[in-house]
C-alpha cells in the first residue's frame, strides 16, 4: 500500500462543518467472528493466516467498500503501521501484530475493516460531525453483505458471539468524538462525564480505552452491547451529544461574556505560541491547537482557510510527520520538524488575515 | 512637575550600544549630610521641610544640574511617584516620605539628588552602558560643587559620615546593571554571584536591594564604602564587569552552539506570546522581554526599530502604563492593558521585518 497519499488527504474523522463545530466524529464499530473457526487470540499463526486471505477475498468484493485497499500488517513497516493508527483505521493492538492479520479501507478512509485483531473482523464505519445514524447505516449495509458470504458465530439467545465478553450481544459500539474546551475552561466537564456514566456511557480520550483527554477531545460511547437494539443505542447516543453540544456551546457563550479577556489570551497565545516555537511537543501542540481551534469557532482569531487546524492536527502525529520528512526522526527532531511545519503552516493562513487579529 | 514628558523620553539607565548588550546601565551614588543637623529620620517635620528648602536652592544653582527640575514628595501624586520610581530617580523609601523631602533631576534624568531620604543628600549619577568612570566624574563634579556652598558632615579619620553605618566613609555605592539571560540559561549564574560575594561586591536584583532578579537583570555593587578610595572601587568593578560580560558573551556562543533550537524556541515563545497574549502580569512582561532581547541581541528576531524592547521595558510598569491611560487601573485592568500595549508596539515593530522571523 501506498501510504504516502494520505498526507494530501483528509481524515474522514475531522469536522468542515462550519455550524458544528464542537462534534468531531461519529464512529460504528461492529465486532464480529466467523463460525467454527477459533478467536484470533487462540487460533495459530497458520490459521490466522488462512481466515485473513479467505475475509480479504470476501471483503475485496463488497460493494460498500467501493476502491479498496487491503494490506497485511507483516507488510507494514512500523511507520506506515503508525500513519494507520493516526488516522484512526487500525488499532495500536494490530499494529503489534504480524502474518495473519490485516486491514481492508475503501479508498476514503470513511470504511475500515480490520481482520485478525481481538475479533475476525472488525467494521468501522466513520463519519465526519454528528452523522451516526448514517454511520450506522454503512456499517450495517456492510455487514449484511459479509454475511451472505461468511457464516458469522451468533447465538439466538445473546447476539453475536465476540472474543471478549464485553461485545456480546450488538457486537457495537456506537461513538462519537467531542471537542468541548468550553466545559473544561468552565470546570463543568467532570460533572458531565459522571453524568454519562451514570446513563451508561463510556467517556474517553482522544485514542480511546485508557488514554488522556489531549486536546479537550473526549470520545463518548455505548458500555452496553447486549439487550438492546442497534437502533436503539444510536438514537440514545445521538441525543446525548446533541445536549452536551448545547452544553458546550453555552459553555462558551458564558466563557465570552464573564471572562472575555482571558478567552481571547488563551487564544492568542496559542496562536502565539504555535507560530513562533522552535519546539513543539506531541502533547503541547495538540492542548494548543485545541485552544487555536476554539479561538477559531468563536471568531477570536481570523485564519485564511481554518482547515488549517485540522491539517495540523492530523500532520503533527509523530507517524504522519515521519512521513512527510521521509524518515525516521528521534524525539526530538520531531518536535523541531513538527514546530517548523506548525510554523510554516499557521505562518501561511495567517499572512493574508494578518491585520484583523493584530487590532 | 509635569511628569507627562517622562512617557516619551527615553530612560536614562536603558542601553543604545548595539557592541555592548550586556551592560545596560552605570550608576554611582554618593551619600552625604549637612554638618550640625540631625539625620532626616531624627529630625522633625519642621526642620526637614527646613533643610529641604536649603538645599534645594544650592541644587537648583549647580552647573551639574542643568536645566534642572524640583518636586517635593508633598506635591507629587502616588502615581507620580510611582513614576520617578520606575524610572529609578527615586528610591521606593523616599516615595514613603511626605513634606520635608524632595528631588532635583536635572532635563535629561542622568543627574538627580534625592533630598532627606535616608540621608540629607544622596547624589546619583547615571550613565547607559559601561560608563562607570564617568558617572563617578559627574558624582565628583556635583559633590564639589555642592560642597562649596554646604558644610558636610566629615570626619577626617573615617570619612563621610552617614545616616546608615553601611554608608560611612566615601559613602559611595557604584553599581552596574546587567542582562545575562546566557548565564540564567546556562545555569552558571550562581558560580558568578558566589564569586561576586567572595571579592566584596553584592549582587542584587533590578530594583536593589532585597528585590529578585527579574527579567534576568542583575545589579552588581560595591559593598565596602570604607578604606578604600573612590577611584579604585570604580576601577575594581569596571574590571569585574568585563569579566563578566564576557562570561556572558561566551555563555550565549556556547548555547548557541549547544542549544540553537532550545535558543531559537525561547526568544520565537518570547515573541509569539507577547505579540499575542491578552493578559500580561508585569513578571511575566519582564520575563518575556528579556528572552525577546536575547533574541535580538543573538540576532534570532528581526525587528524593526528594536529599542522597542527598552521602551517597553519601562513603559510596562504599572505607575507608567497607568500614566499612559490617563487614571488608576487596578491589577485586572493593569495587566489587559500591558498586553494591548506590547502587542500593538510589537506588531508595529514586526510588520517590516515579518518575512525574516517567519522563515
Amino acid at each position: 500500500m501506498n501510504t504516502e497519499r494520505f498526507l494530501n488527504q483528509p481524515s474522514a474523522w475531522l469536522p468542515v462543518d462550519p455550524d458544528d463545530n464542537v462534534t468531531i466524529s461519529s464512529r460504528v464499530r461492529l465486532a464480529r467472528n466467523r463460525k467454527d473457526a477459533a478467536f484470533p487470540g487462540w487460533a495459530g499463526e497458520d490459521e490466522c493466516e488462512r481466515i485473513w486471505e479467505e475475509l480479504r477475498e470476501v471483503l475485496m468484493h463488497c460493494a460498500t467498500l467501493k476502491g479498496p485497499m487491503a494490506v497485511g500488517m507483516a507488510e507494514l513497516s512500523p511507520l506506515d503501521k503508525q500513519l494507520l493508527f493516526e488516522r484512526h483505521l487500525i488499532s495500536r493492538e494490530q499494529a503489534d501484530r504480524k502474518k495473519g492479520s490485516g486491514v481492508v479501507l475503501r479508498e476514503d478512509e470513511a470504511v475500515a475493516v480490520m481482520v485478525n485483531e481481538e475479533d475476525h473482523l472488525r467494521l468501522q464505519s466513520m463519519r465526519r460531525g454528528l452523522d451516526i445514524v448514517k454511520a450506522w447505516d454503512v456499517a450495517n449495509e456492510l455487514d449484511s453483505e459479509i454475511e451472505k458470504k461468511v457464516d458469522y458465530a451468533f447465538s439466538t439467545q445473546i447476539g453475536y458471539l465476540t472474543a471478549c465478553p464485553s461485545n456480546v450481544g450488538t457486537g457495537m459500539r456506537a461513538s462519537v468524538m467531542l471537542h468541548v474546551p468550553g466545559l473544561v475552561l468552565m470546570n463543568e466537564i467532570s460533572a458531565v462525564v459522571k453524568g454519562m456514566a451514570k446513563i451508561g456511557l463510556a467517556v474517553r480520550g482522544l485514542w480511546g480505552e485508557g488514554s488522556e483527554a489531549t486536546g479537550n477531545m473526549f470520545q463518548v460511547s455505548n458500555q452496553m452491547t447486549l439487550g438492546e437494539r442497534e437502533e436503539d443505542i444510536v438514537a440514545n447516543l445521538e441525543q446525548i451529544v446533541l445536549e452536551i453540544v448545547e452544553h458546550e456551546k453555552n459553555a462558551r457563550l458564558r466563557l465570552f461574556e464573564q471572562r472575555e479577556n482571558v478567552i481571547r489570551d488563551h487564544a492568542g497565545r496559542a496562536m502565539g505560541i504555535l507560530s513562533h516555537a522552535h519546539v513543539l511537543t506531541s502533547k503541547e501542540c495538540l492542548d494548543l491547537l485545541s485552544d487555536l481551534r476554539l479561538g477559531v469557532d468563536m471568531g477570536i482569531v481570523q485564519l485564511q482557510g481554518p482547515e488549517v487546524v485540522n491539517d495540523l492536527l492530523i500532520l503533527t502525529q509523530p507517524g504522519h510527520l515521519q512521513k512527510l520528512e521521509g524518515r525516521r526522526l528521534k524525539a526530538e527532531e520531531r518536535d523541531v520538524a513538527r514546530a517548523l511545519l506548525v510554523r510554516s503552516r499557521l505562518n501561511r493562513a495567517l499572512k493574508k488575515s494578518d491585520k484583523k487579529n493584530h487590532e
